[in-house]
């Protein structure tokens, strides 16, 4: 590709519509360009990135057993109402009427799809295990697109659907997916990621994992154990917290607080650690129930596990409308309105000679023991790791950071295969609902979070298995005409030889040249000049780490593909 | 692939939905399963072949300079707003909105994303000429969707745009695309296909271009000289008509013709010929402007050239309402509403003799002349070709034919760039707005069309270029030790050698496996039985011609390279 020809323009300003790296250099490099909200139109560079990736994952799909489909973008409501996802999923889904006034919706995930196409089609225990997958196009209605490619309303996905006639094969399969998955990063080029058990969200089933890259640009929180390499999403994670007082209390007694109403008010008043507290949360549900949720003082609650909990999206709630004096609740003796949900999170389990509020204004309770004051039925978990709190593992201290999610992997269970009726038949003569496995890779967040590990200040650096070149040949001074005929000709026989080469072939300065080439991470630099030339050589840039070598022109062409050849063992290396 | 594994049922049963041979073998083959009205999904097979379409495609315009980019299929409003099309279409476009309440649109062409790209990107002369291309999937709302992939409502296609600073370097470029055209069509496999002049419709422009499968489950009606090759689509075909008189008239005469309404029962009571009289054919306009075409009476009106005219669809009107009598409306003295359309096509031009309404019931005119008796300010062309009219071009008799649009091209002019403001600066210090092309190849379309060339009574019949596999290996009686051992070596062998091959491991009697094979029209089917084995050889089958001959087994792989490599010569021999 001759660069003056190449569709796109590099700028120097950064956009002032973007914050994150990967967003600022896809648009500076002339990789993206927005249309709407959340939706991008991928340039000629950014289109060869993502096909390459794709590419990697069809490869890797096709390595283990994946036959490659293709579902419709747009799908009519019944196939949808059939596992009764129309009415579950919420404004994330487009739904529209057609010309003839029938419902229809666009898909941002394609269960039923992959159901419909196996009803009558894998009808024997013989036909499966079975997995097939698409890489396709899809929009989910975010509520807040952010960061360019990162968090978008239409995307290319592989989203690939396994069957099985018992969880036995689901696991195994699962394991060999979940390897897949690792080749394909690998083959990527990420160093930094990796896989968390997560929530099953609106996919239903119970067993996920997430893959993530680590990357501060991330918006998942992680847990992560450096000693075991325990590993989890903030929504699953577990931990165990610094010891709280688990003496035998005292007797219980009434304390005036006044308007110490937070725990940290409360704690100060009292002069106490506010982990020798309990605090209540409080919520209700889309159905207006009262959720009271009782944590030690000094944890925060993880909504998503307190919402699964309560099987029901959480919302703010008025407590004095319901009875209850804000900033006094406690867990002693409240009496809640009928059919209000009460949950205690396992930090106050064995918990003595705590603090909590006295359900009366202004007063609260010292001396409190959980089992003898309260007695909960059970402990549920749904309090936050925090950073130093030990792993369940192997007792370590935990610590935070943050994600991209690159994709993810989900034992479905057979919430499809019921709901739509699919049946196998059995040796035994008997029918059975085959057991579901989806697996989902985002290709253009992949993209976005490549870059997010690998660019510096310079600009991109692309990992040779997936640079939209190979190559960028760089003429300084392309006027002079040697410079120009030993260019021309390395470009004809770069291409001849299967070298992806992006030519410069501008008459600009040697300063545009090479920040372009950096910008744009192509990952091996050719700069040949007059200078150059009249020592028969060129010089060969390595954008990942800079080096810099000067070689024969004559052995230009073999170095470069010991170069390439080099970069992808790296890469290759410990698939 | 092992075709126990292969997701997809082969089924002995016409579907009764379906009536065209594609769509029947599609289904019955296991290649593709209706979703919704027009909506498909591809299982393996099929997506293996549209792949291959699709690679041929990318290379053909990869090799005139085309860069692949990826626009999105959900557009904000606004985009075609500006373009004036967000309004101009109607329920063709599939329109909803967002979550924040924004009207969004599902892209069914993308000329004005194609333009989004390219403002601030394309500034200089020194830019163009560029083609940007995509293979994106698309949703139109089509009335009438029908048989199976041939008119569907979400398919998926490559659409390419260009753009230039003047119209001979358009002009220059869009004869590059139309022989890339026919390259790609050639490497598919098409041996009959046509191009002809058509109607640019919605799109705009004035020139375009229409590749047709020559089909008779075509739904396009096309107009072709064997003689000396031109051809049309009937929407834009023009035709010399056989000599009506052309002596100088006598005097015009009233003569009654009571009941006598149509042409054919006015021209039966006068006992003339109708090829002698003038007939009123009268429609409306969107706003609801009275139209009155008059043609010869043998002659039929083509409603899209007219259609044209106006500037409008047509719709039915009650003349009567308009002060008109039906069926004696004449050309002689009309006398018509204030705003109305009258037009006189080309057929009547130079008529002498003939006979028309009288504007009067029960009566028509005898005797007139078009030139002395009605003087029309111009004739247009908005009959219809008929099987024998004569060619314009040699004067030979046309035949009709009917064809399936496999792909268009348009010489959009500056519609798209004028509208949406994208400028080029010229060498002279002016600016211009660039003249665009675009380019369309459905590739569903085109696997479907390539069936309905190729199958037989047996089955599909795939082009060696987009078979889904290239050998299907087939052994007789698997249960025999032998013939196991020898498949599944030759099985791996193939893979090994590159050879794309279904393997058909299954238990079942030889009836069952030929038949498959036949149905799903791959290239080259080998047979081992232990009949073939006792001689050392295998049997070949040839799918196109049912050639069959024996090898020795350890002649097989070099003998199936060889087949392979003559049916790829002979698809590309005369490109």
């Amino acid at each position: 590709m001759r660069i003056s020809k190449l569709v796109g323009k590099r700028v120097k300003e950064t956009p002032s519509s973007a914050s994150l790296k990967s967003h600022i250099l896809l648009l500076r490099a002339g990789f993206i360009k927005q249309v709407g909200t959340g939706i991008f139109s991928l340039l000629p560079p950014a289109q060869r990135v993502s096909q390459k990736i794709q590419n990697i994952i069809r490869e890797e799909m096709n390595n283990i057993g994946g036959q490659e489909v293709l579902f419709p973008v747009v799908m009519p409501r019944e196939l949808w109402d059939m596992s009764g996802r129309y009415s579950s999923i919420k404004d994330e889904m487009v739904r529209f009427k057609d010309r003839t006034g029938h419902d229809m919706l666009l898909g941002m995930t394609h269960e039923e799809a992959a159901v419909h196409m196996m009803l009558n089609t894998a009808t024997s225990h013989e036909d499966l295990p079975c997995m097939i997958y698409q890489i396709q196009t899809k929009f989910r209605d975010e509520a807040r697109p952010r960061g360019g490619l990162i968090r978008v309303r239409e995307f290319t996905m592989k989203d690939a659907y396994s069957f099985h006639t018992n969880q036995e094969d689901l696991e195994d399969y699962y394991k060999k997916v979940f390897d897949a998955y690792v080749r394909i990063y690998k083959r990527i080029g990420f160093k930094n990621f990796i896989s968390v058990k997560s929530d099953t969200g609106m996919m239903g089933g119970k067993v996920a994992d997430e893959f993530m890259a680590v990357t501060e640009a991330g918006e998942d929180k992680l847990v992560i154990c450096p000693h075991c390499n325990y590993s989890s999403n903030m929504e699953v994670a577990n931990s165990i917290k610094d010891e709280s007082d688990h003496n035998v209390a005292g007797k219980m007694e009434e304390v005036f607080t006044g308007n110490a109403k937070t725990i940290e008010e409360v704690a100060a008043f009292l002069e106490i650690d506010a982990k020798h507290s309990c605090k209540a949360v409080c919520y209700q549900t889309l159905d207006e129930k009262l959720v009271v949720a009782f944590i030690r003082g000094d944890c925060d609650i993880n909504e998503t596990k307190l919402s699964k909990l309560c099987q029901s999206e959480l919302y703010p709630v008025d407590v004095e409308e319901r009875g209850l004096f804000a900033g006094n609740i406690g867990c002693v003796n409240i009496n809640l309105p009928e059919g209000s949900f009460v949950f205690f999170d396992k930090t106050l389990e064995g918990l003595e000679n705590f603090v909590t509020g006295a359900n009366k204004k202004d007063f609260h309770i010292k001396n409190v023991s959980i089992s003898r004051d309260v007695k909960p039925e059970k402990f549920e978990d749904f309090s936050n790791v925090r950073e130093g709190d030990l792993c369940c593992e192997c007792h370590s201290p935990l610590t935070l950071n943050r994600g991209i999610e690159i994709g993810n992997i989900f034992q479905l269970g057979t919430k499809y295969t019921k709901t739509m009726g699919m049946k196998i038949n059995m040796p035994d003569g008997t029918t059975k609902e085959p057991i579901m496995g989806c697996y989902g890779i985002g290709v253009g967040r992949s993209l976005a979070s490549i870059i997010e590990e690998k660019a510096d200040e310079k600009g991109m650096v692309w990992p040779i298995t997936i640079a939209p070149w190979q190559v960028y040949l760089c003429p300084i001074r392309i006027e002079d005409e040697n410079v120009s005929t030993i260019t021309e000709e390395l470009y004809k026989t770069m291409q001849t030889e299967g070298i992806e080469v992006l030519f410069d072939d501008r008459n600009v300065s040697a300063g545009v040249k090479l920040t372009d080439s950096e910008l744009m991470g192509i990952p091996v630099r050719v700069v040949i000049s007059p200078k150059t030339i009249a020592n028969g050589q060129a010089e060969i840039t390595i954008r990942s780490s800079g080096e810099k070598t000067f070689i024969e022109i004559s052995e230009l062409i073999n170095e470069i593909k010991a170069i390439i050849k080099f970069e992808k063992e790296e890469i290759e290396k410990d698939i």
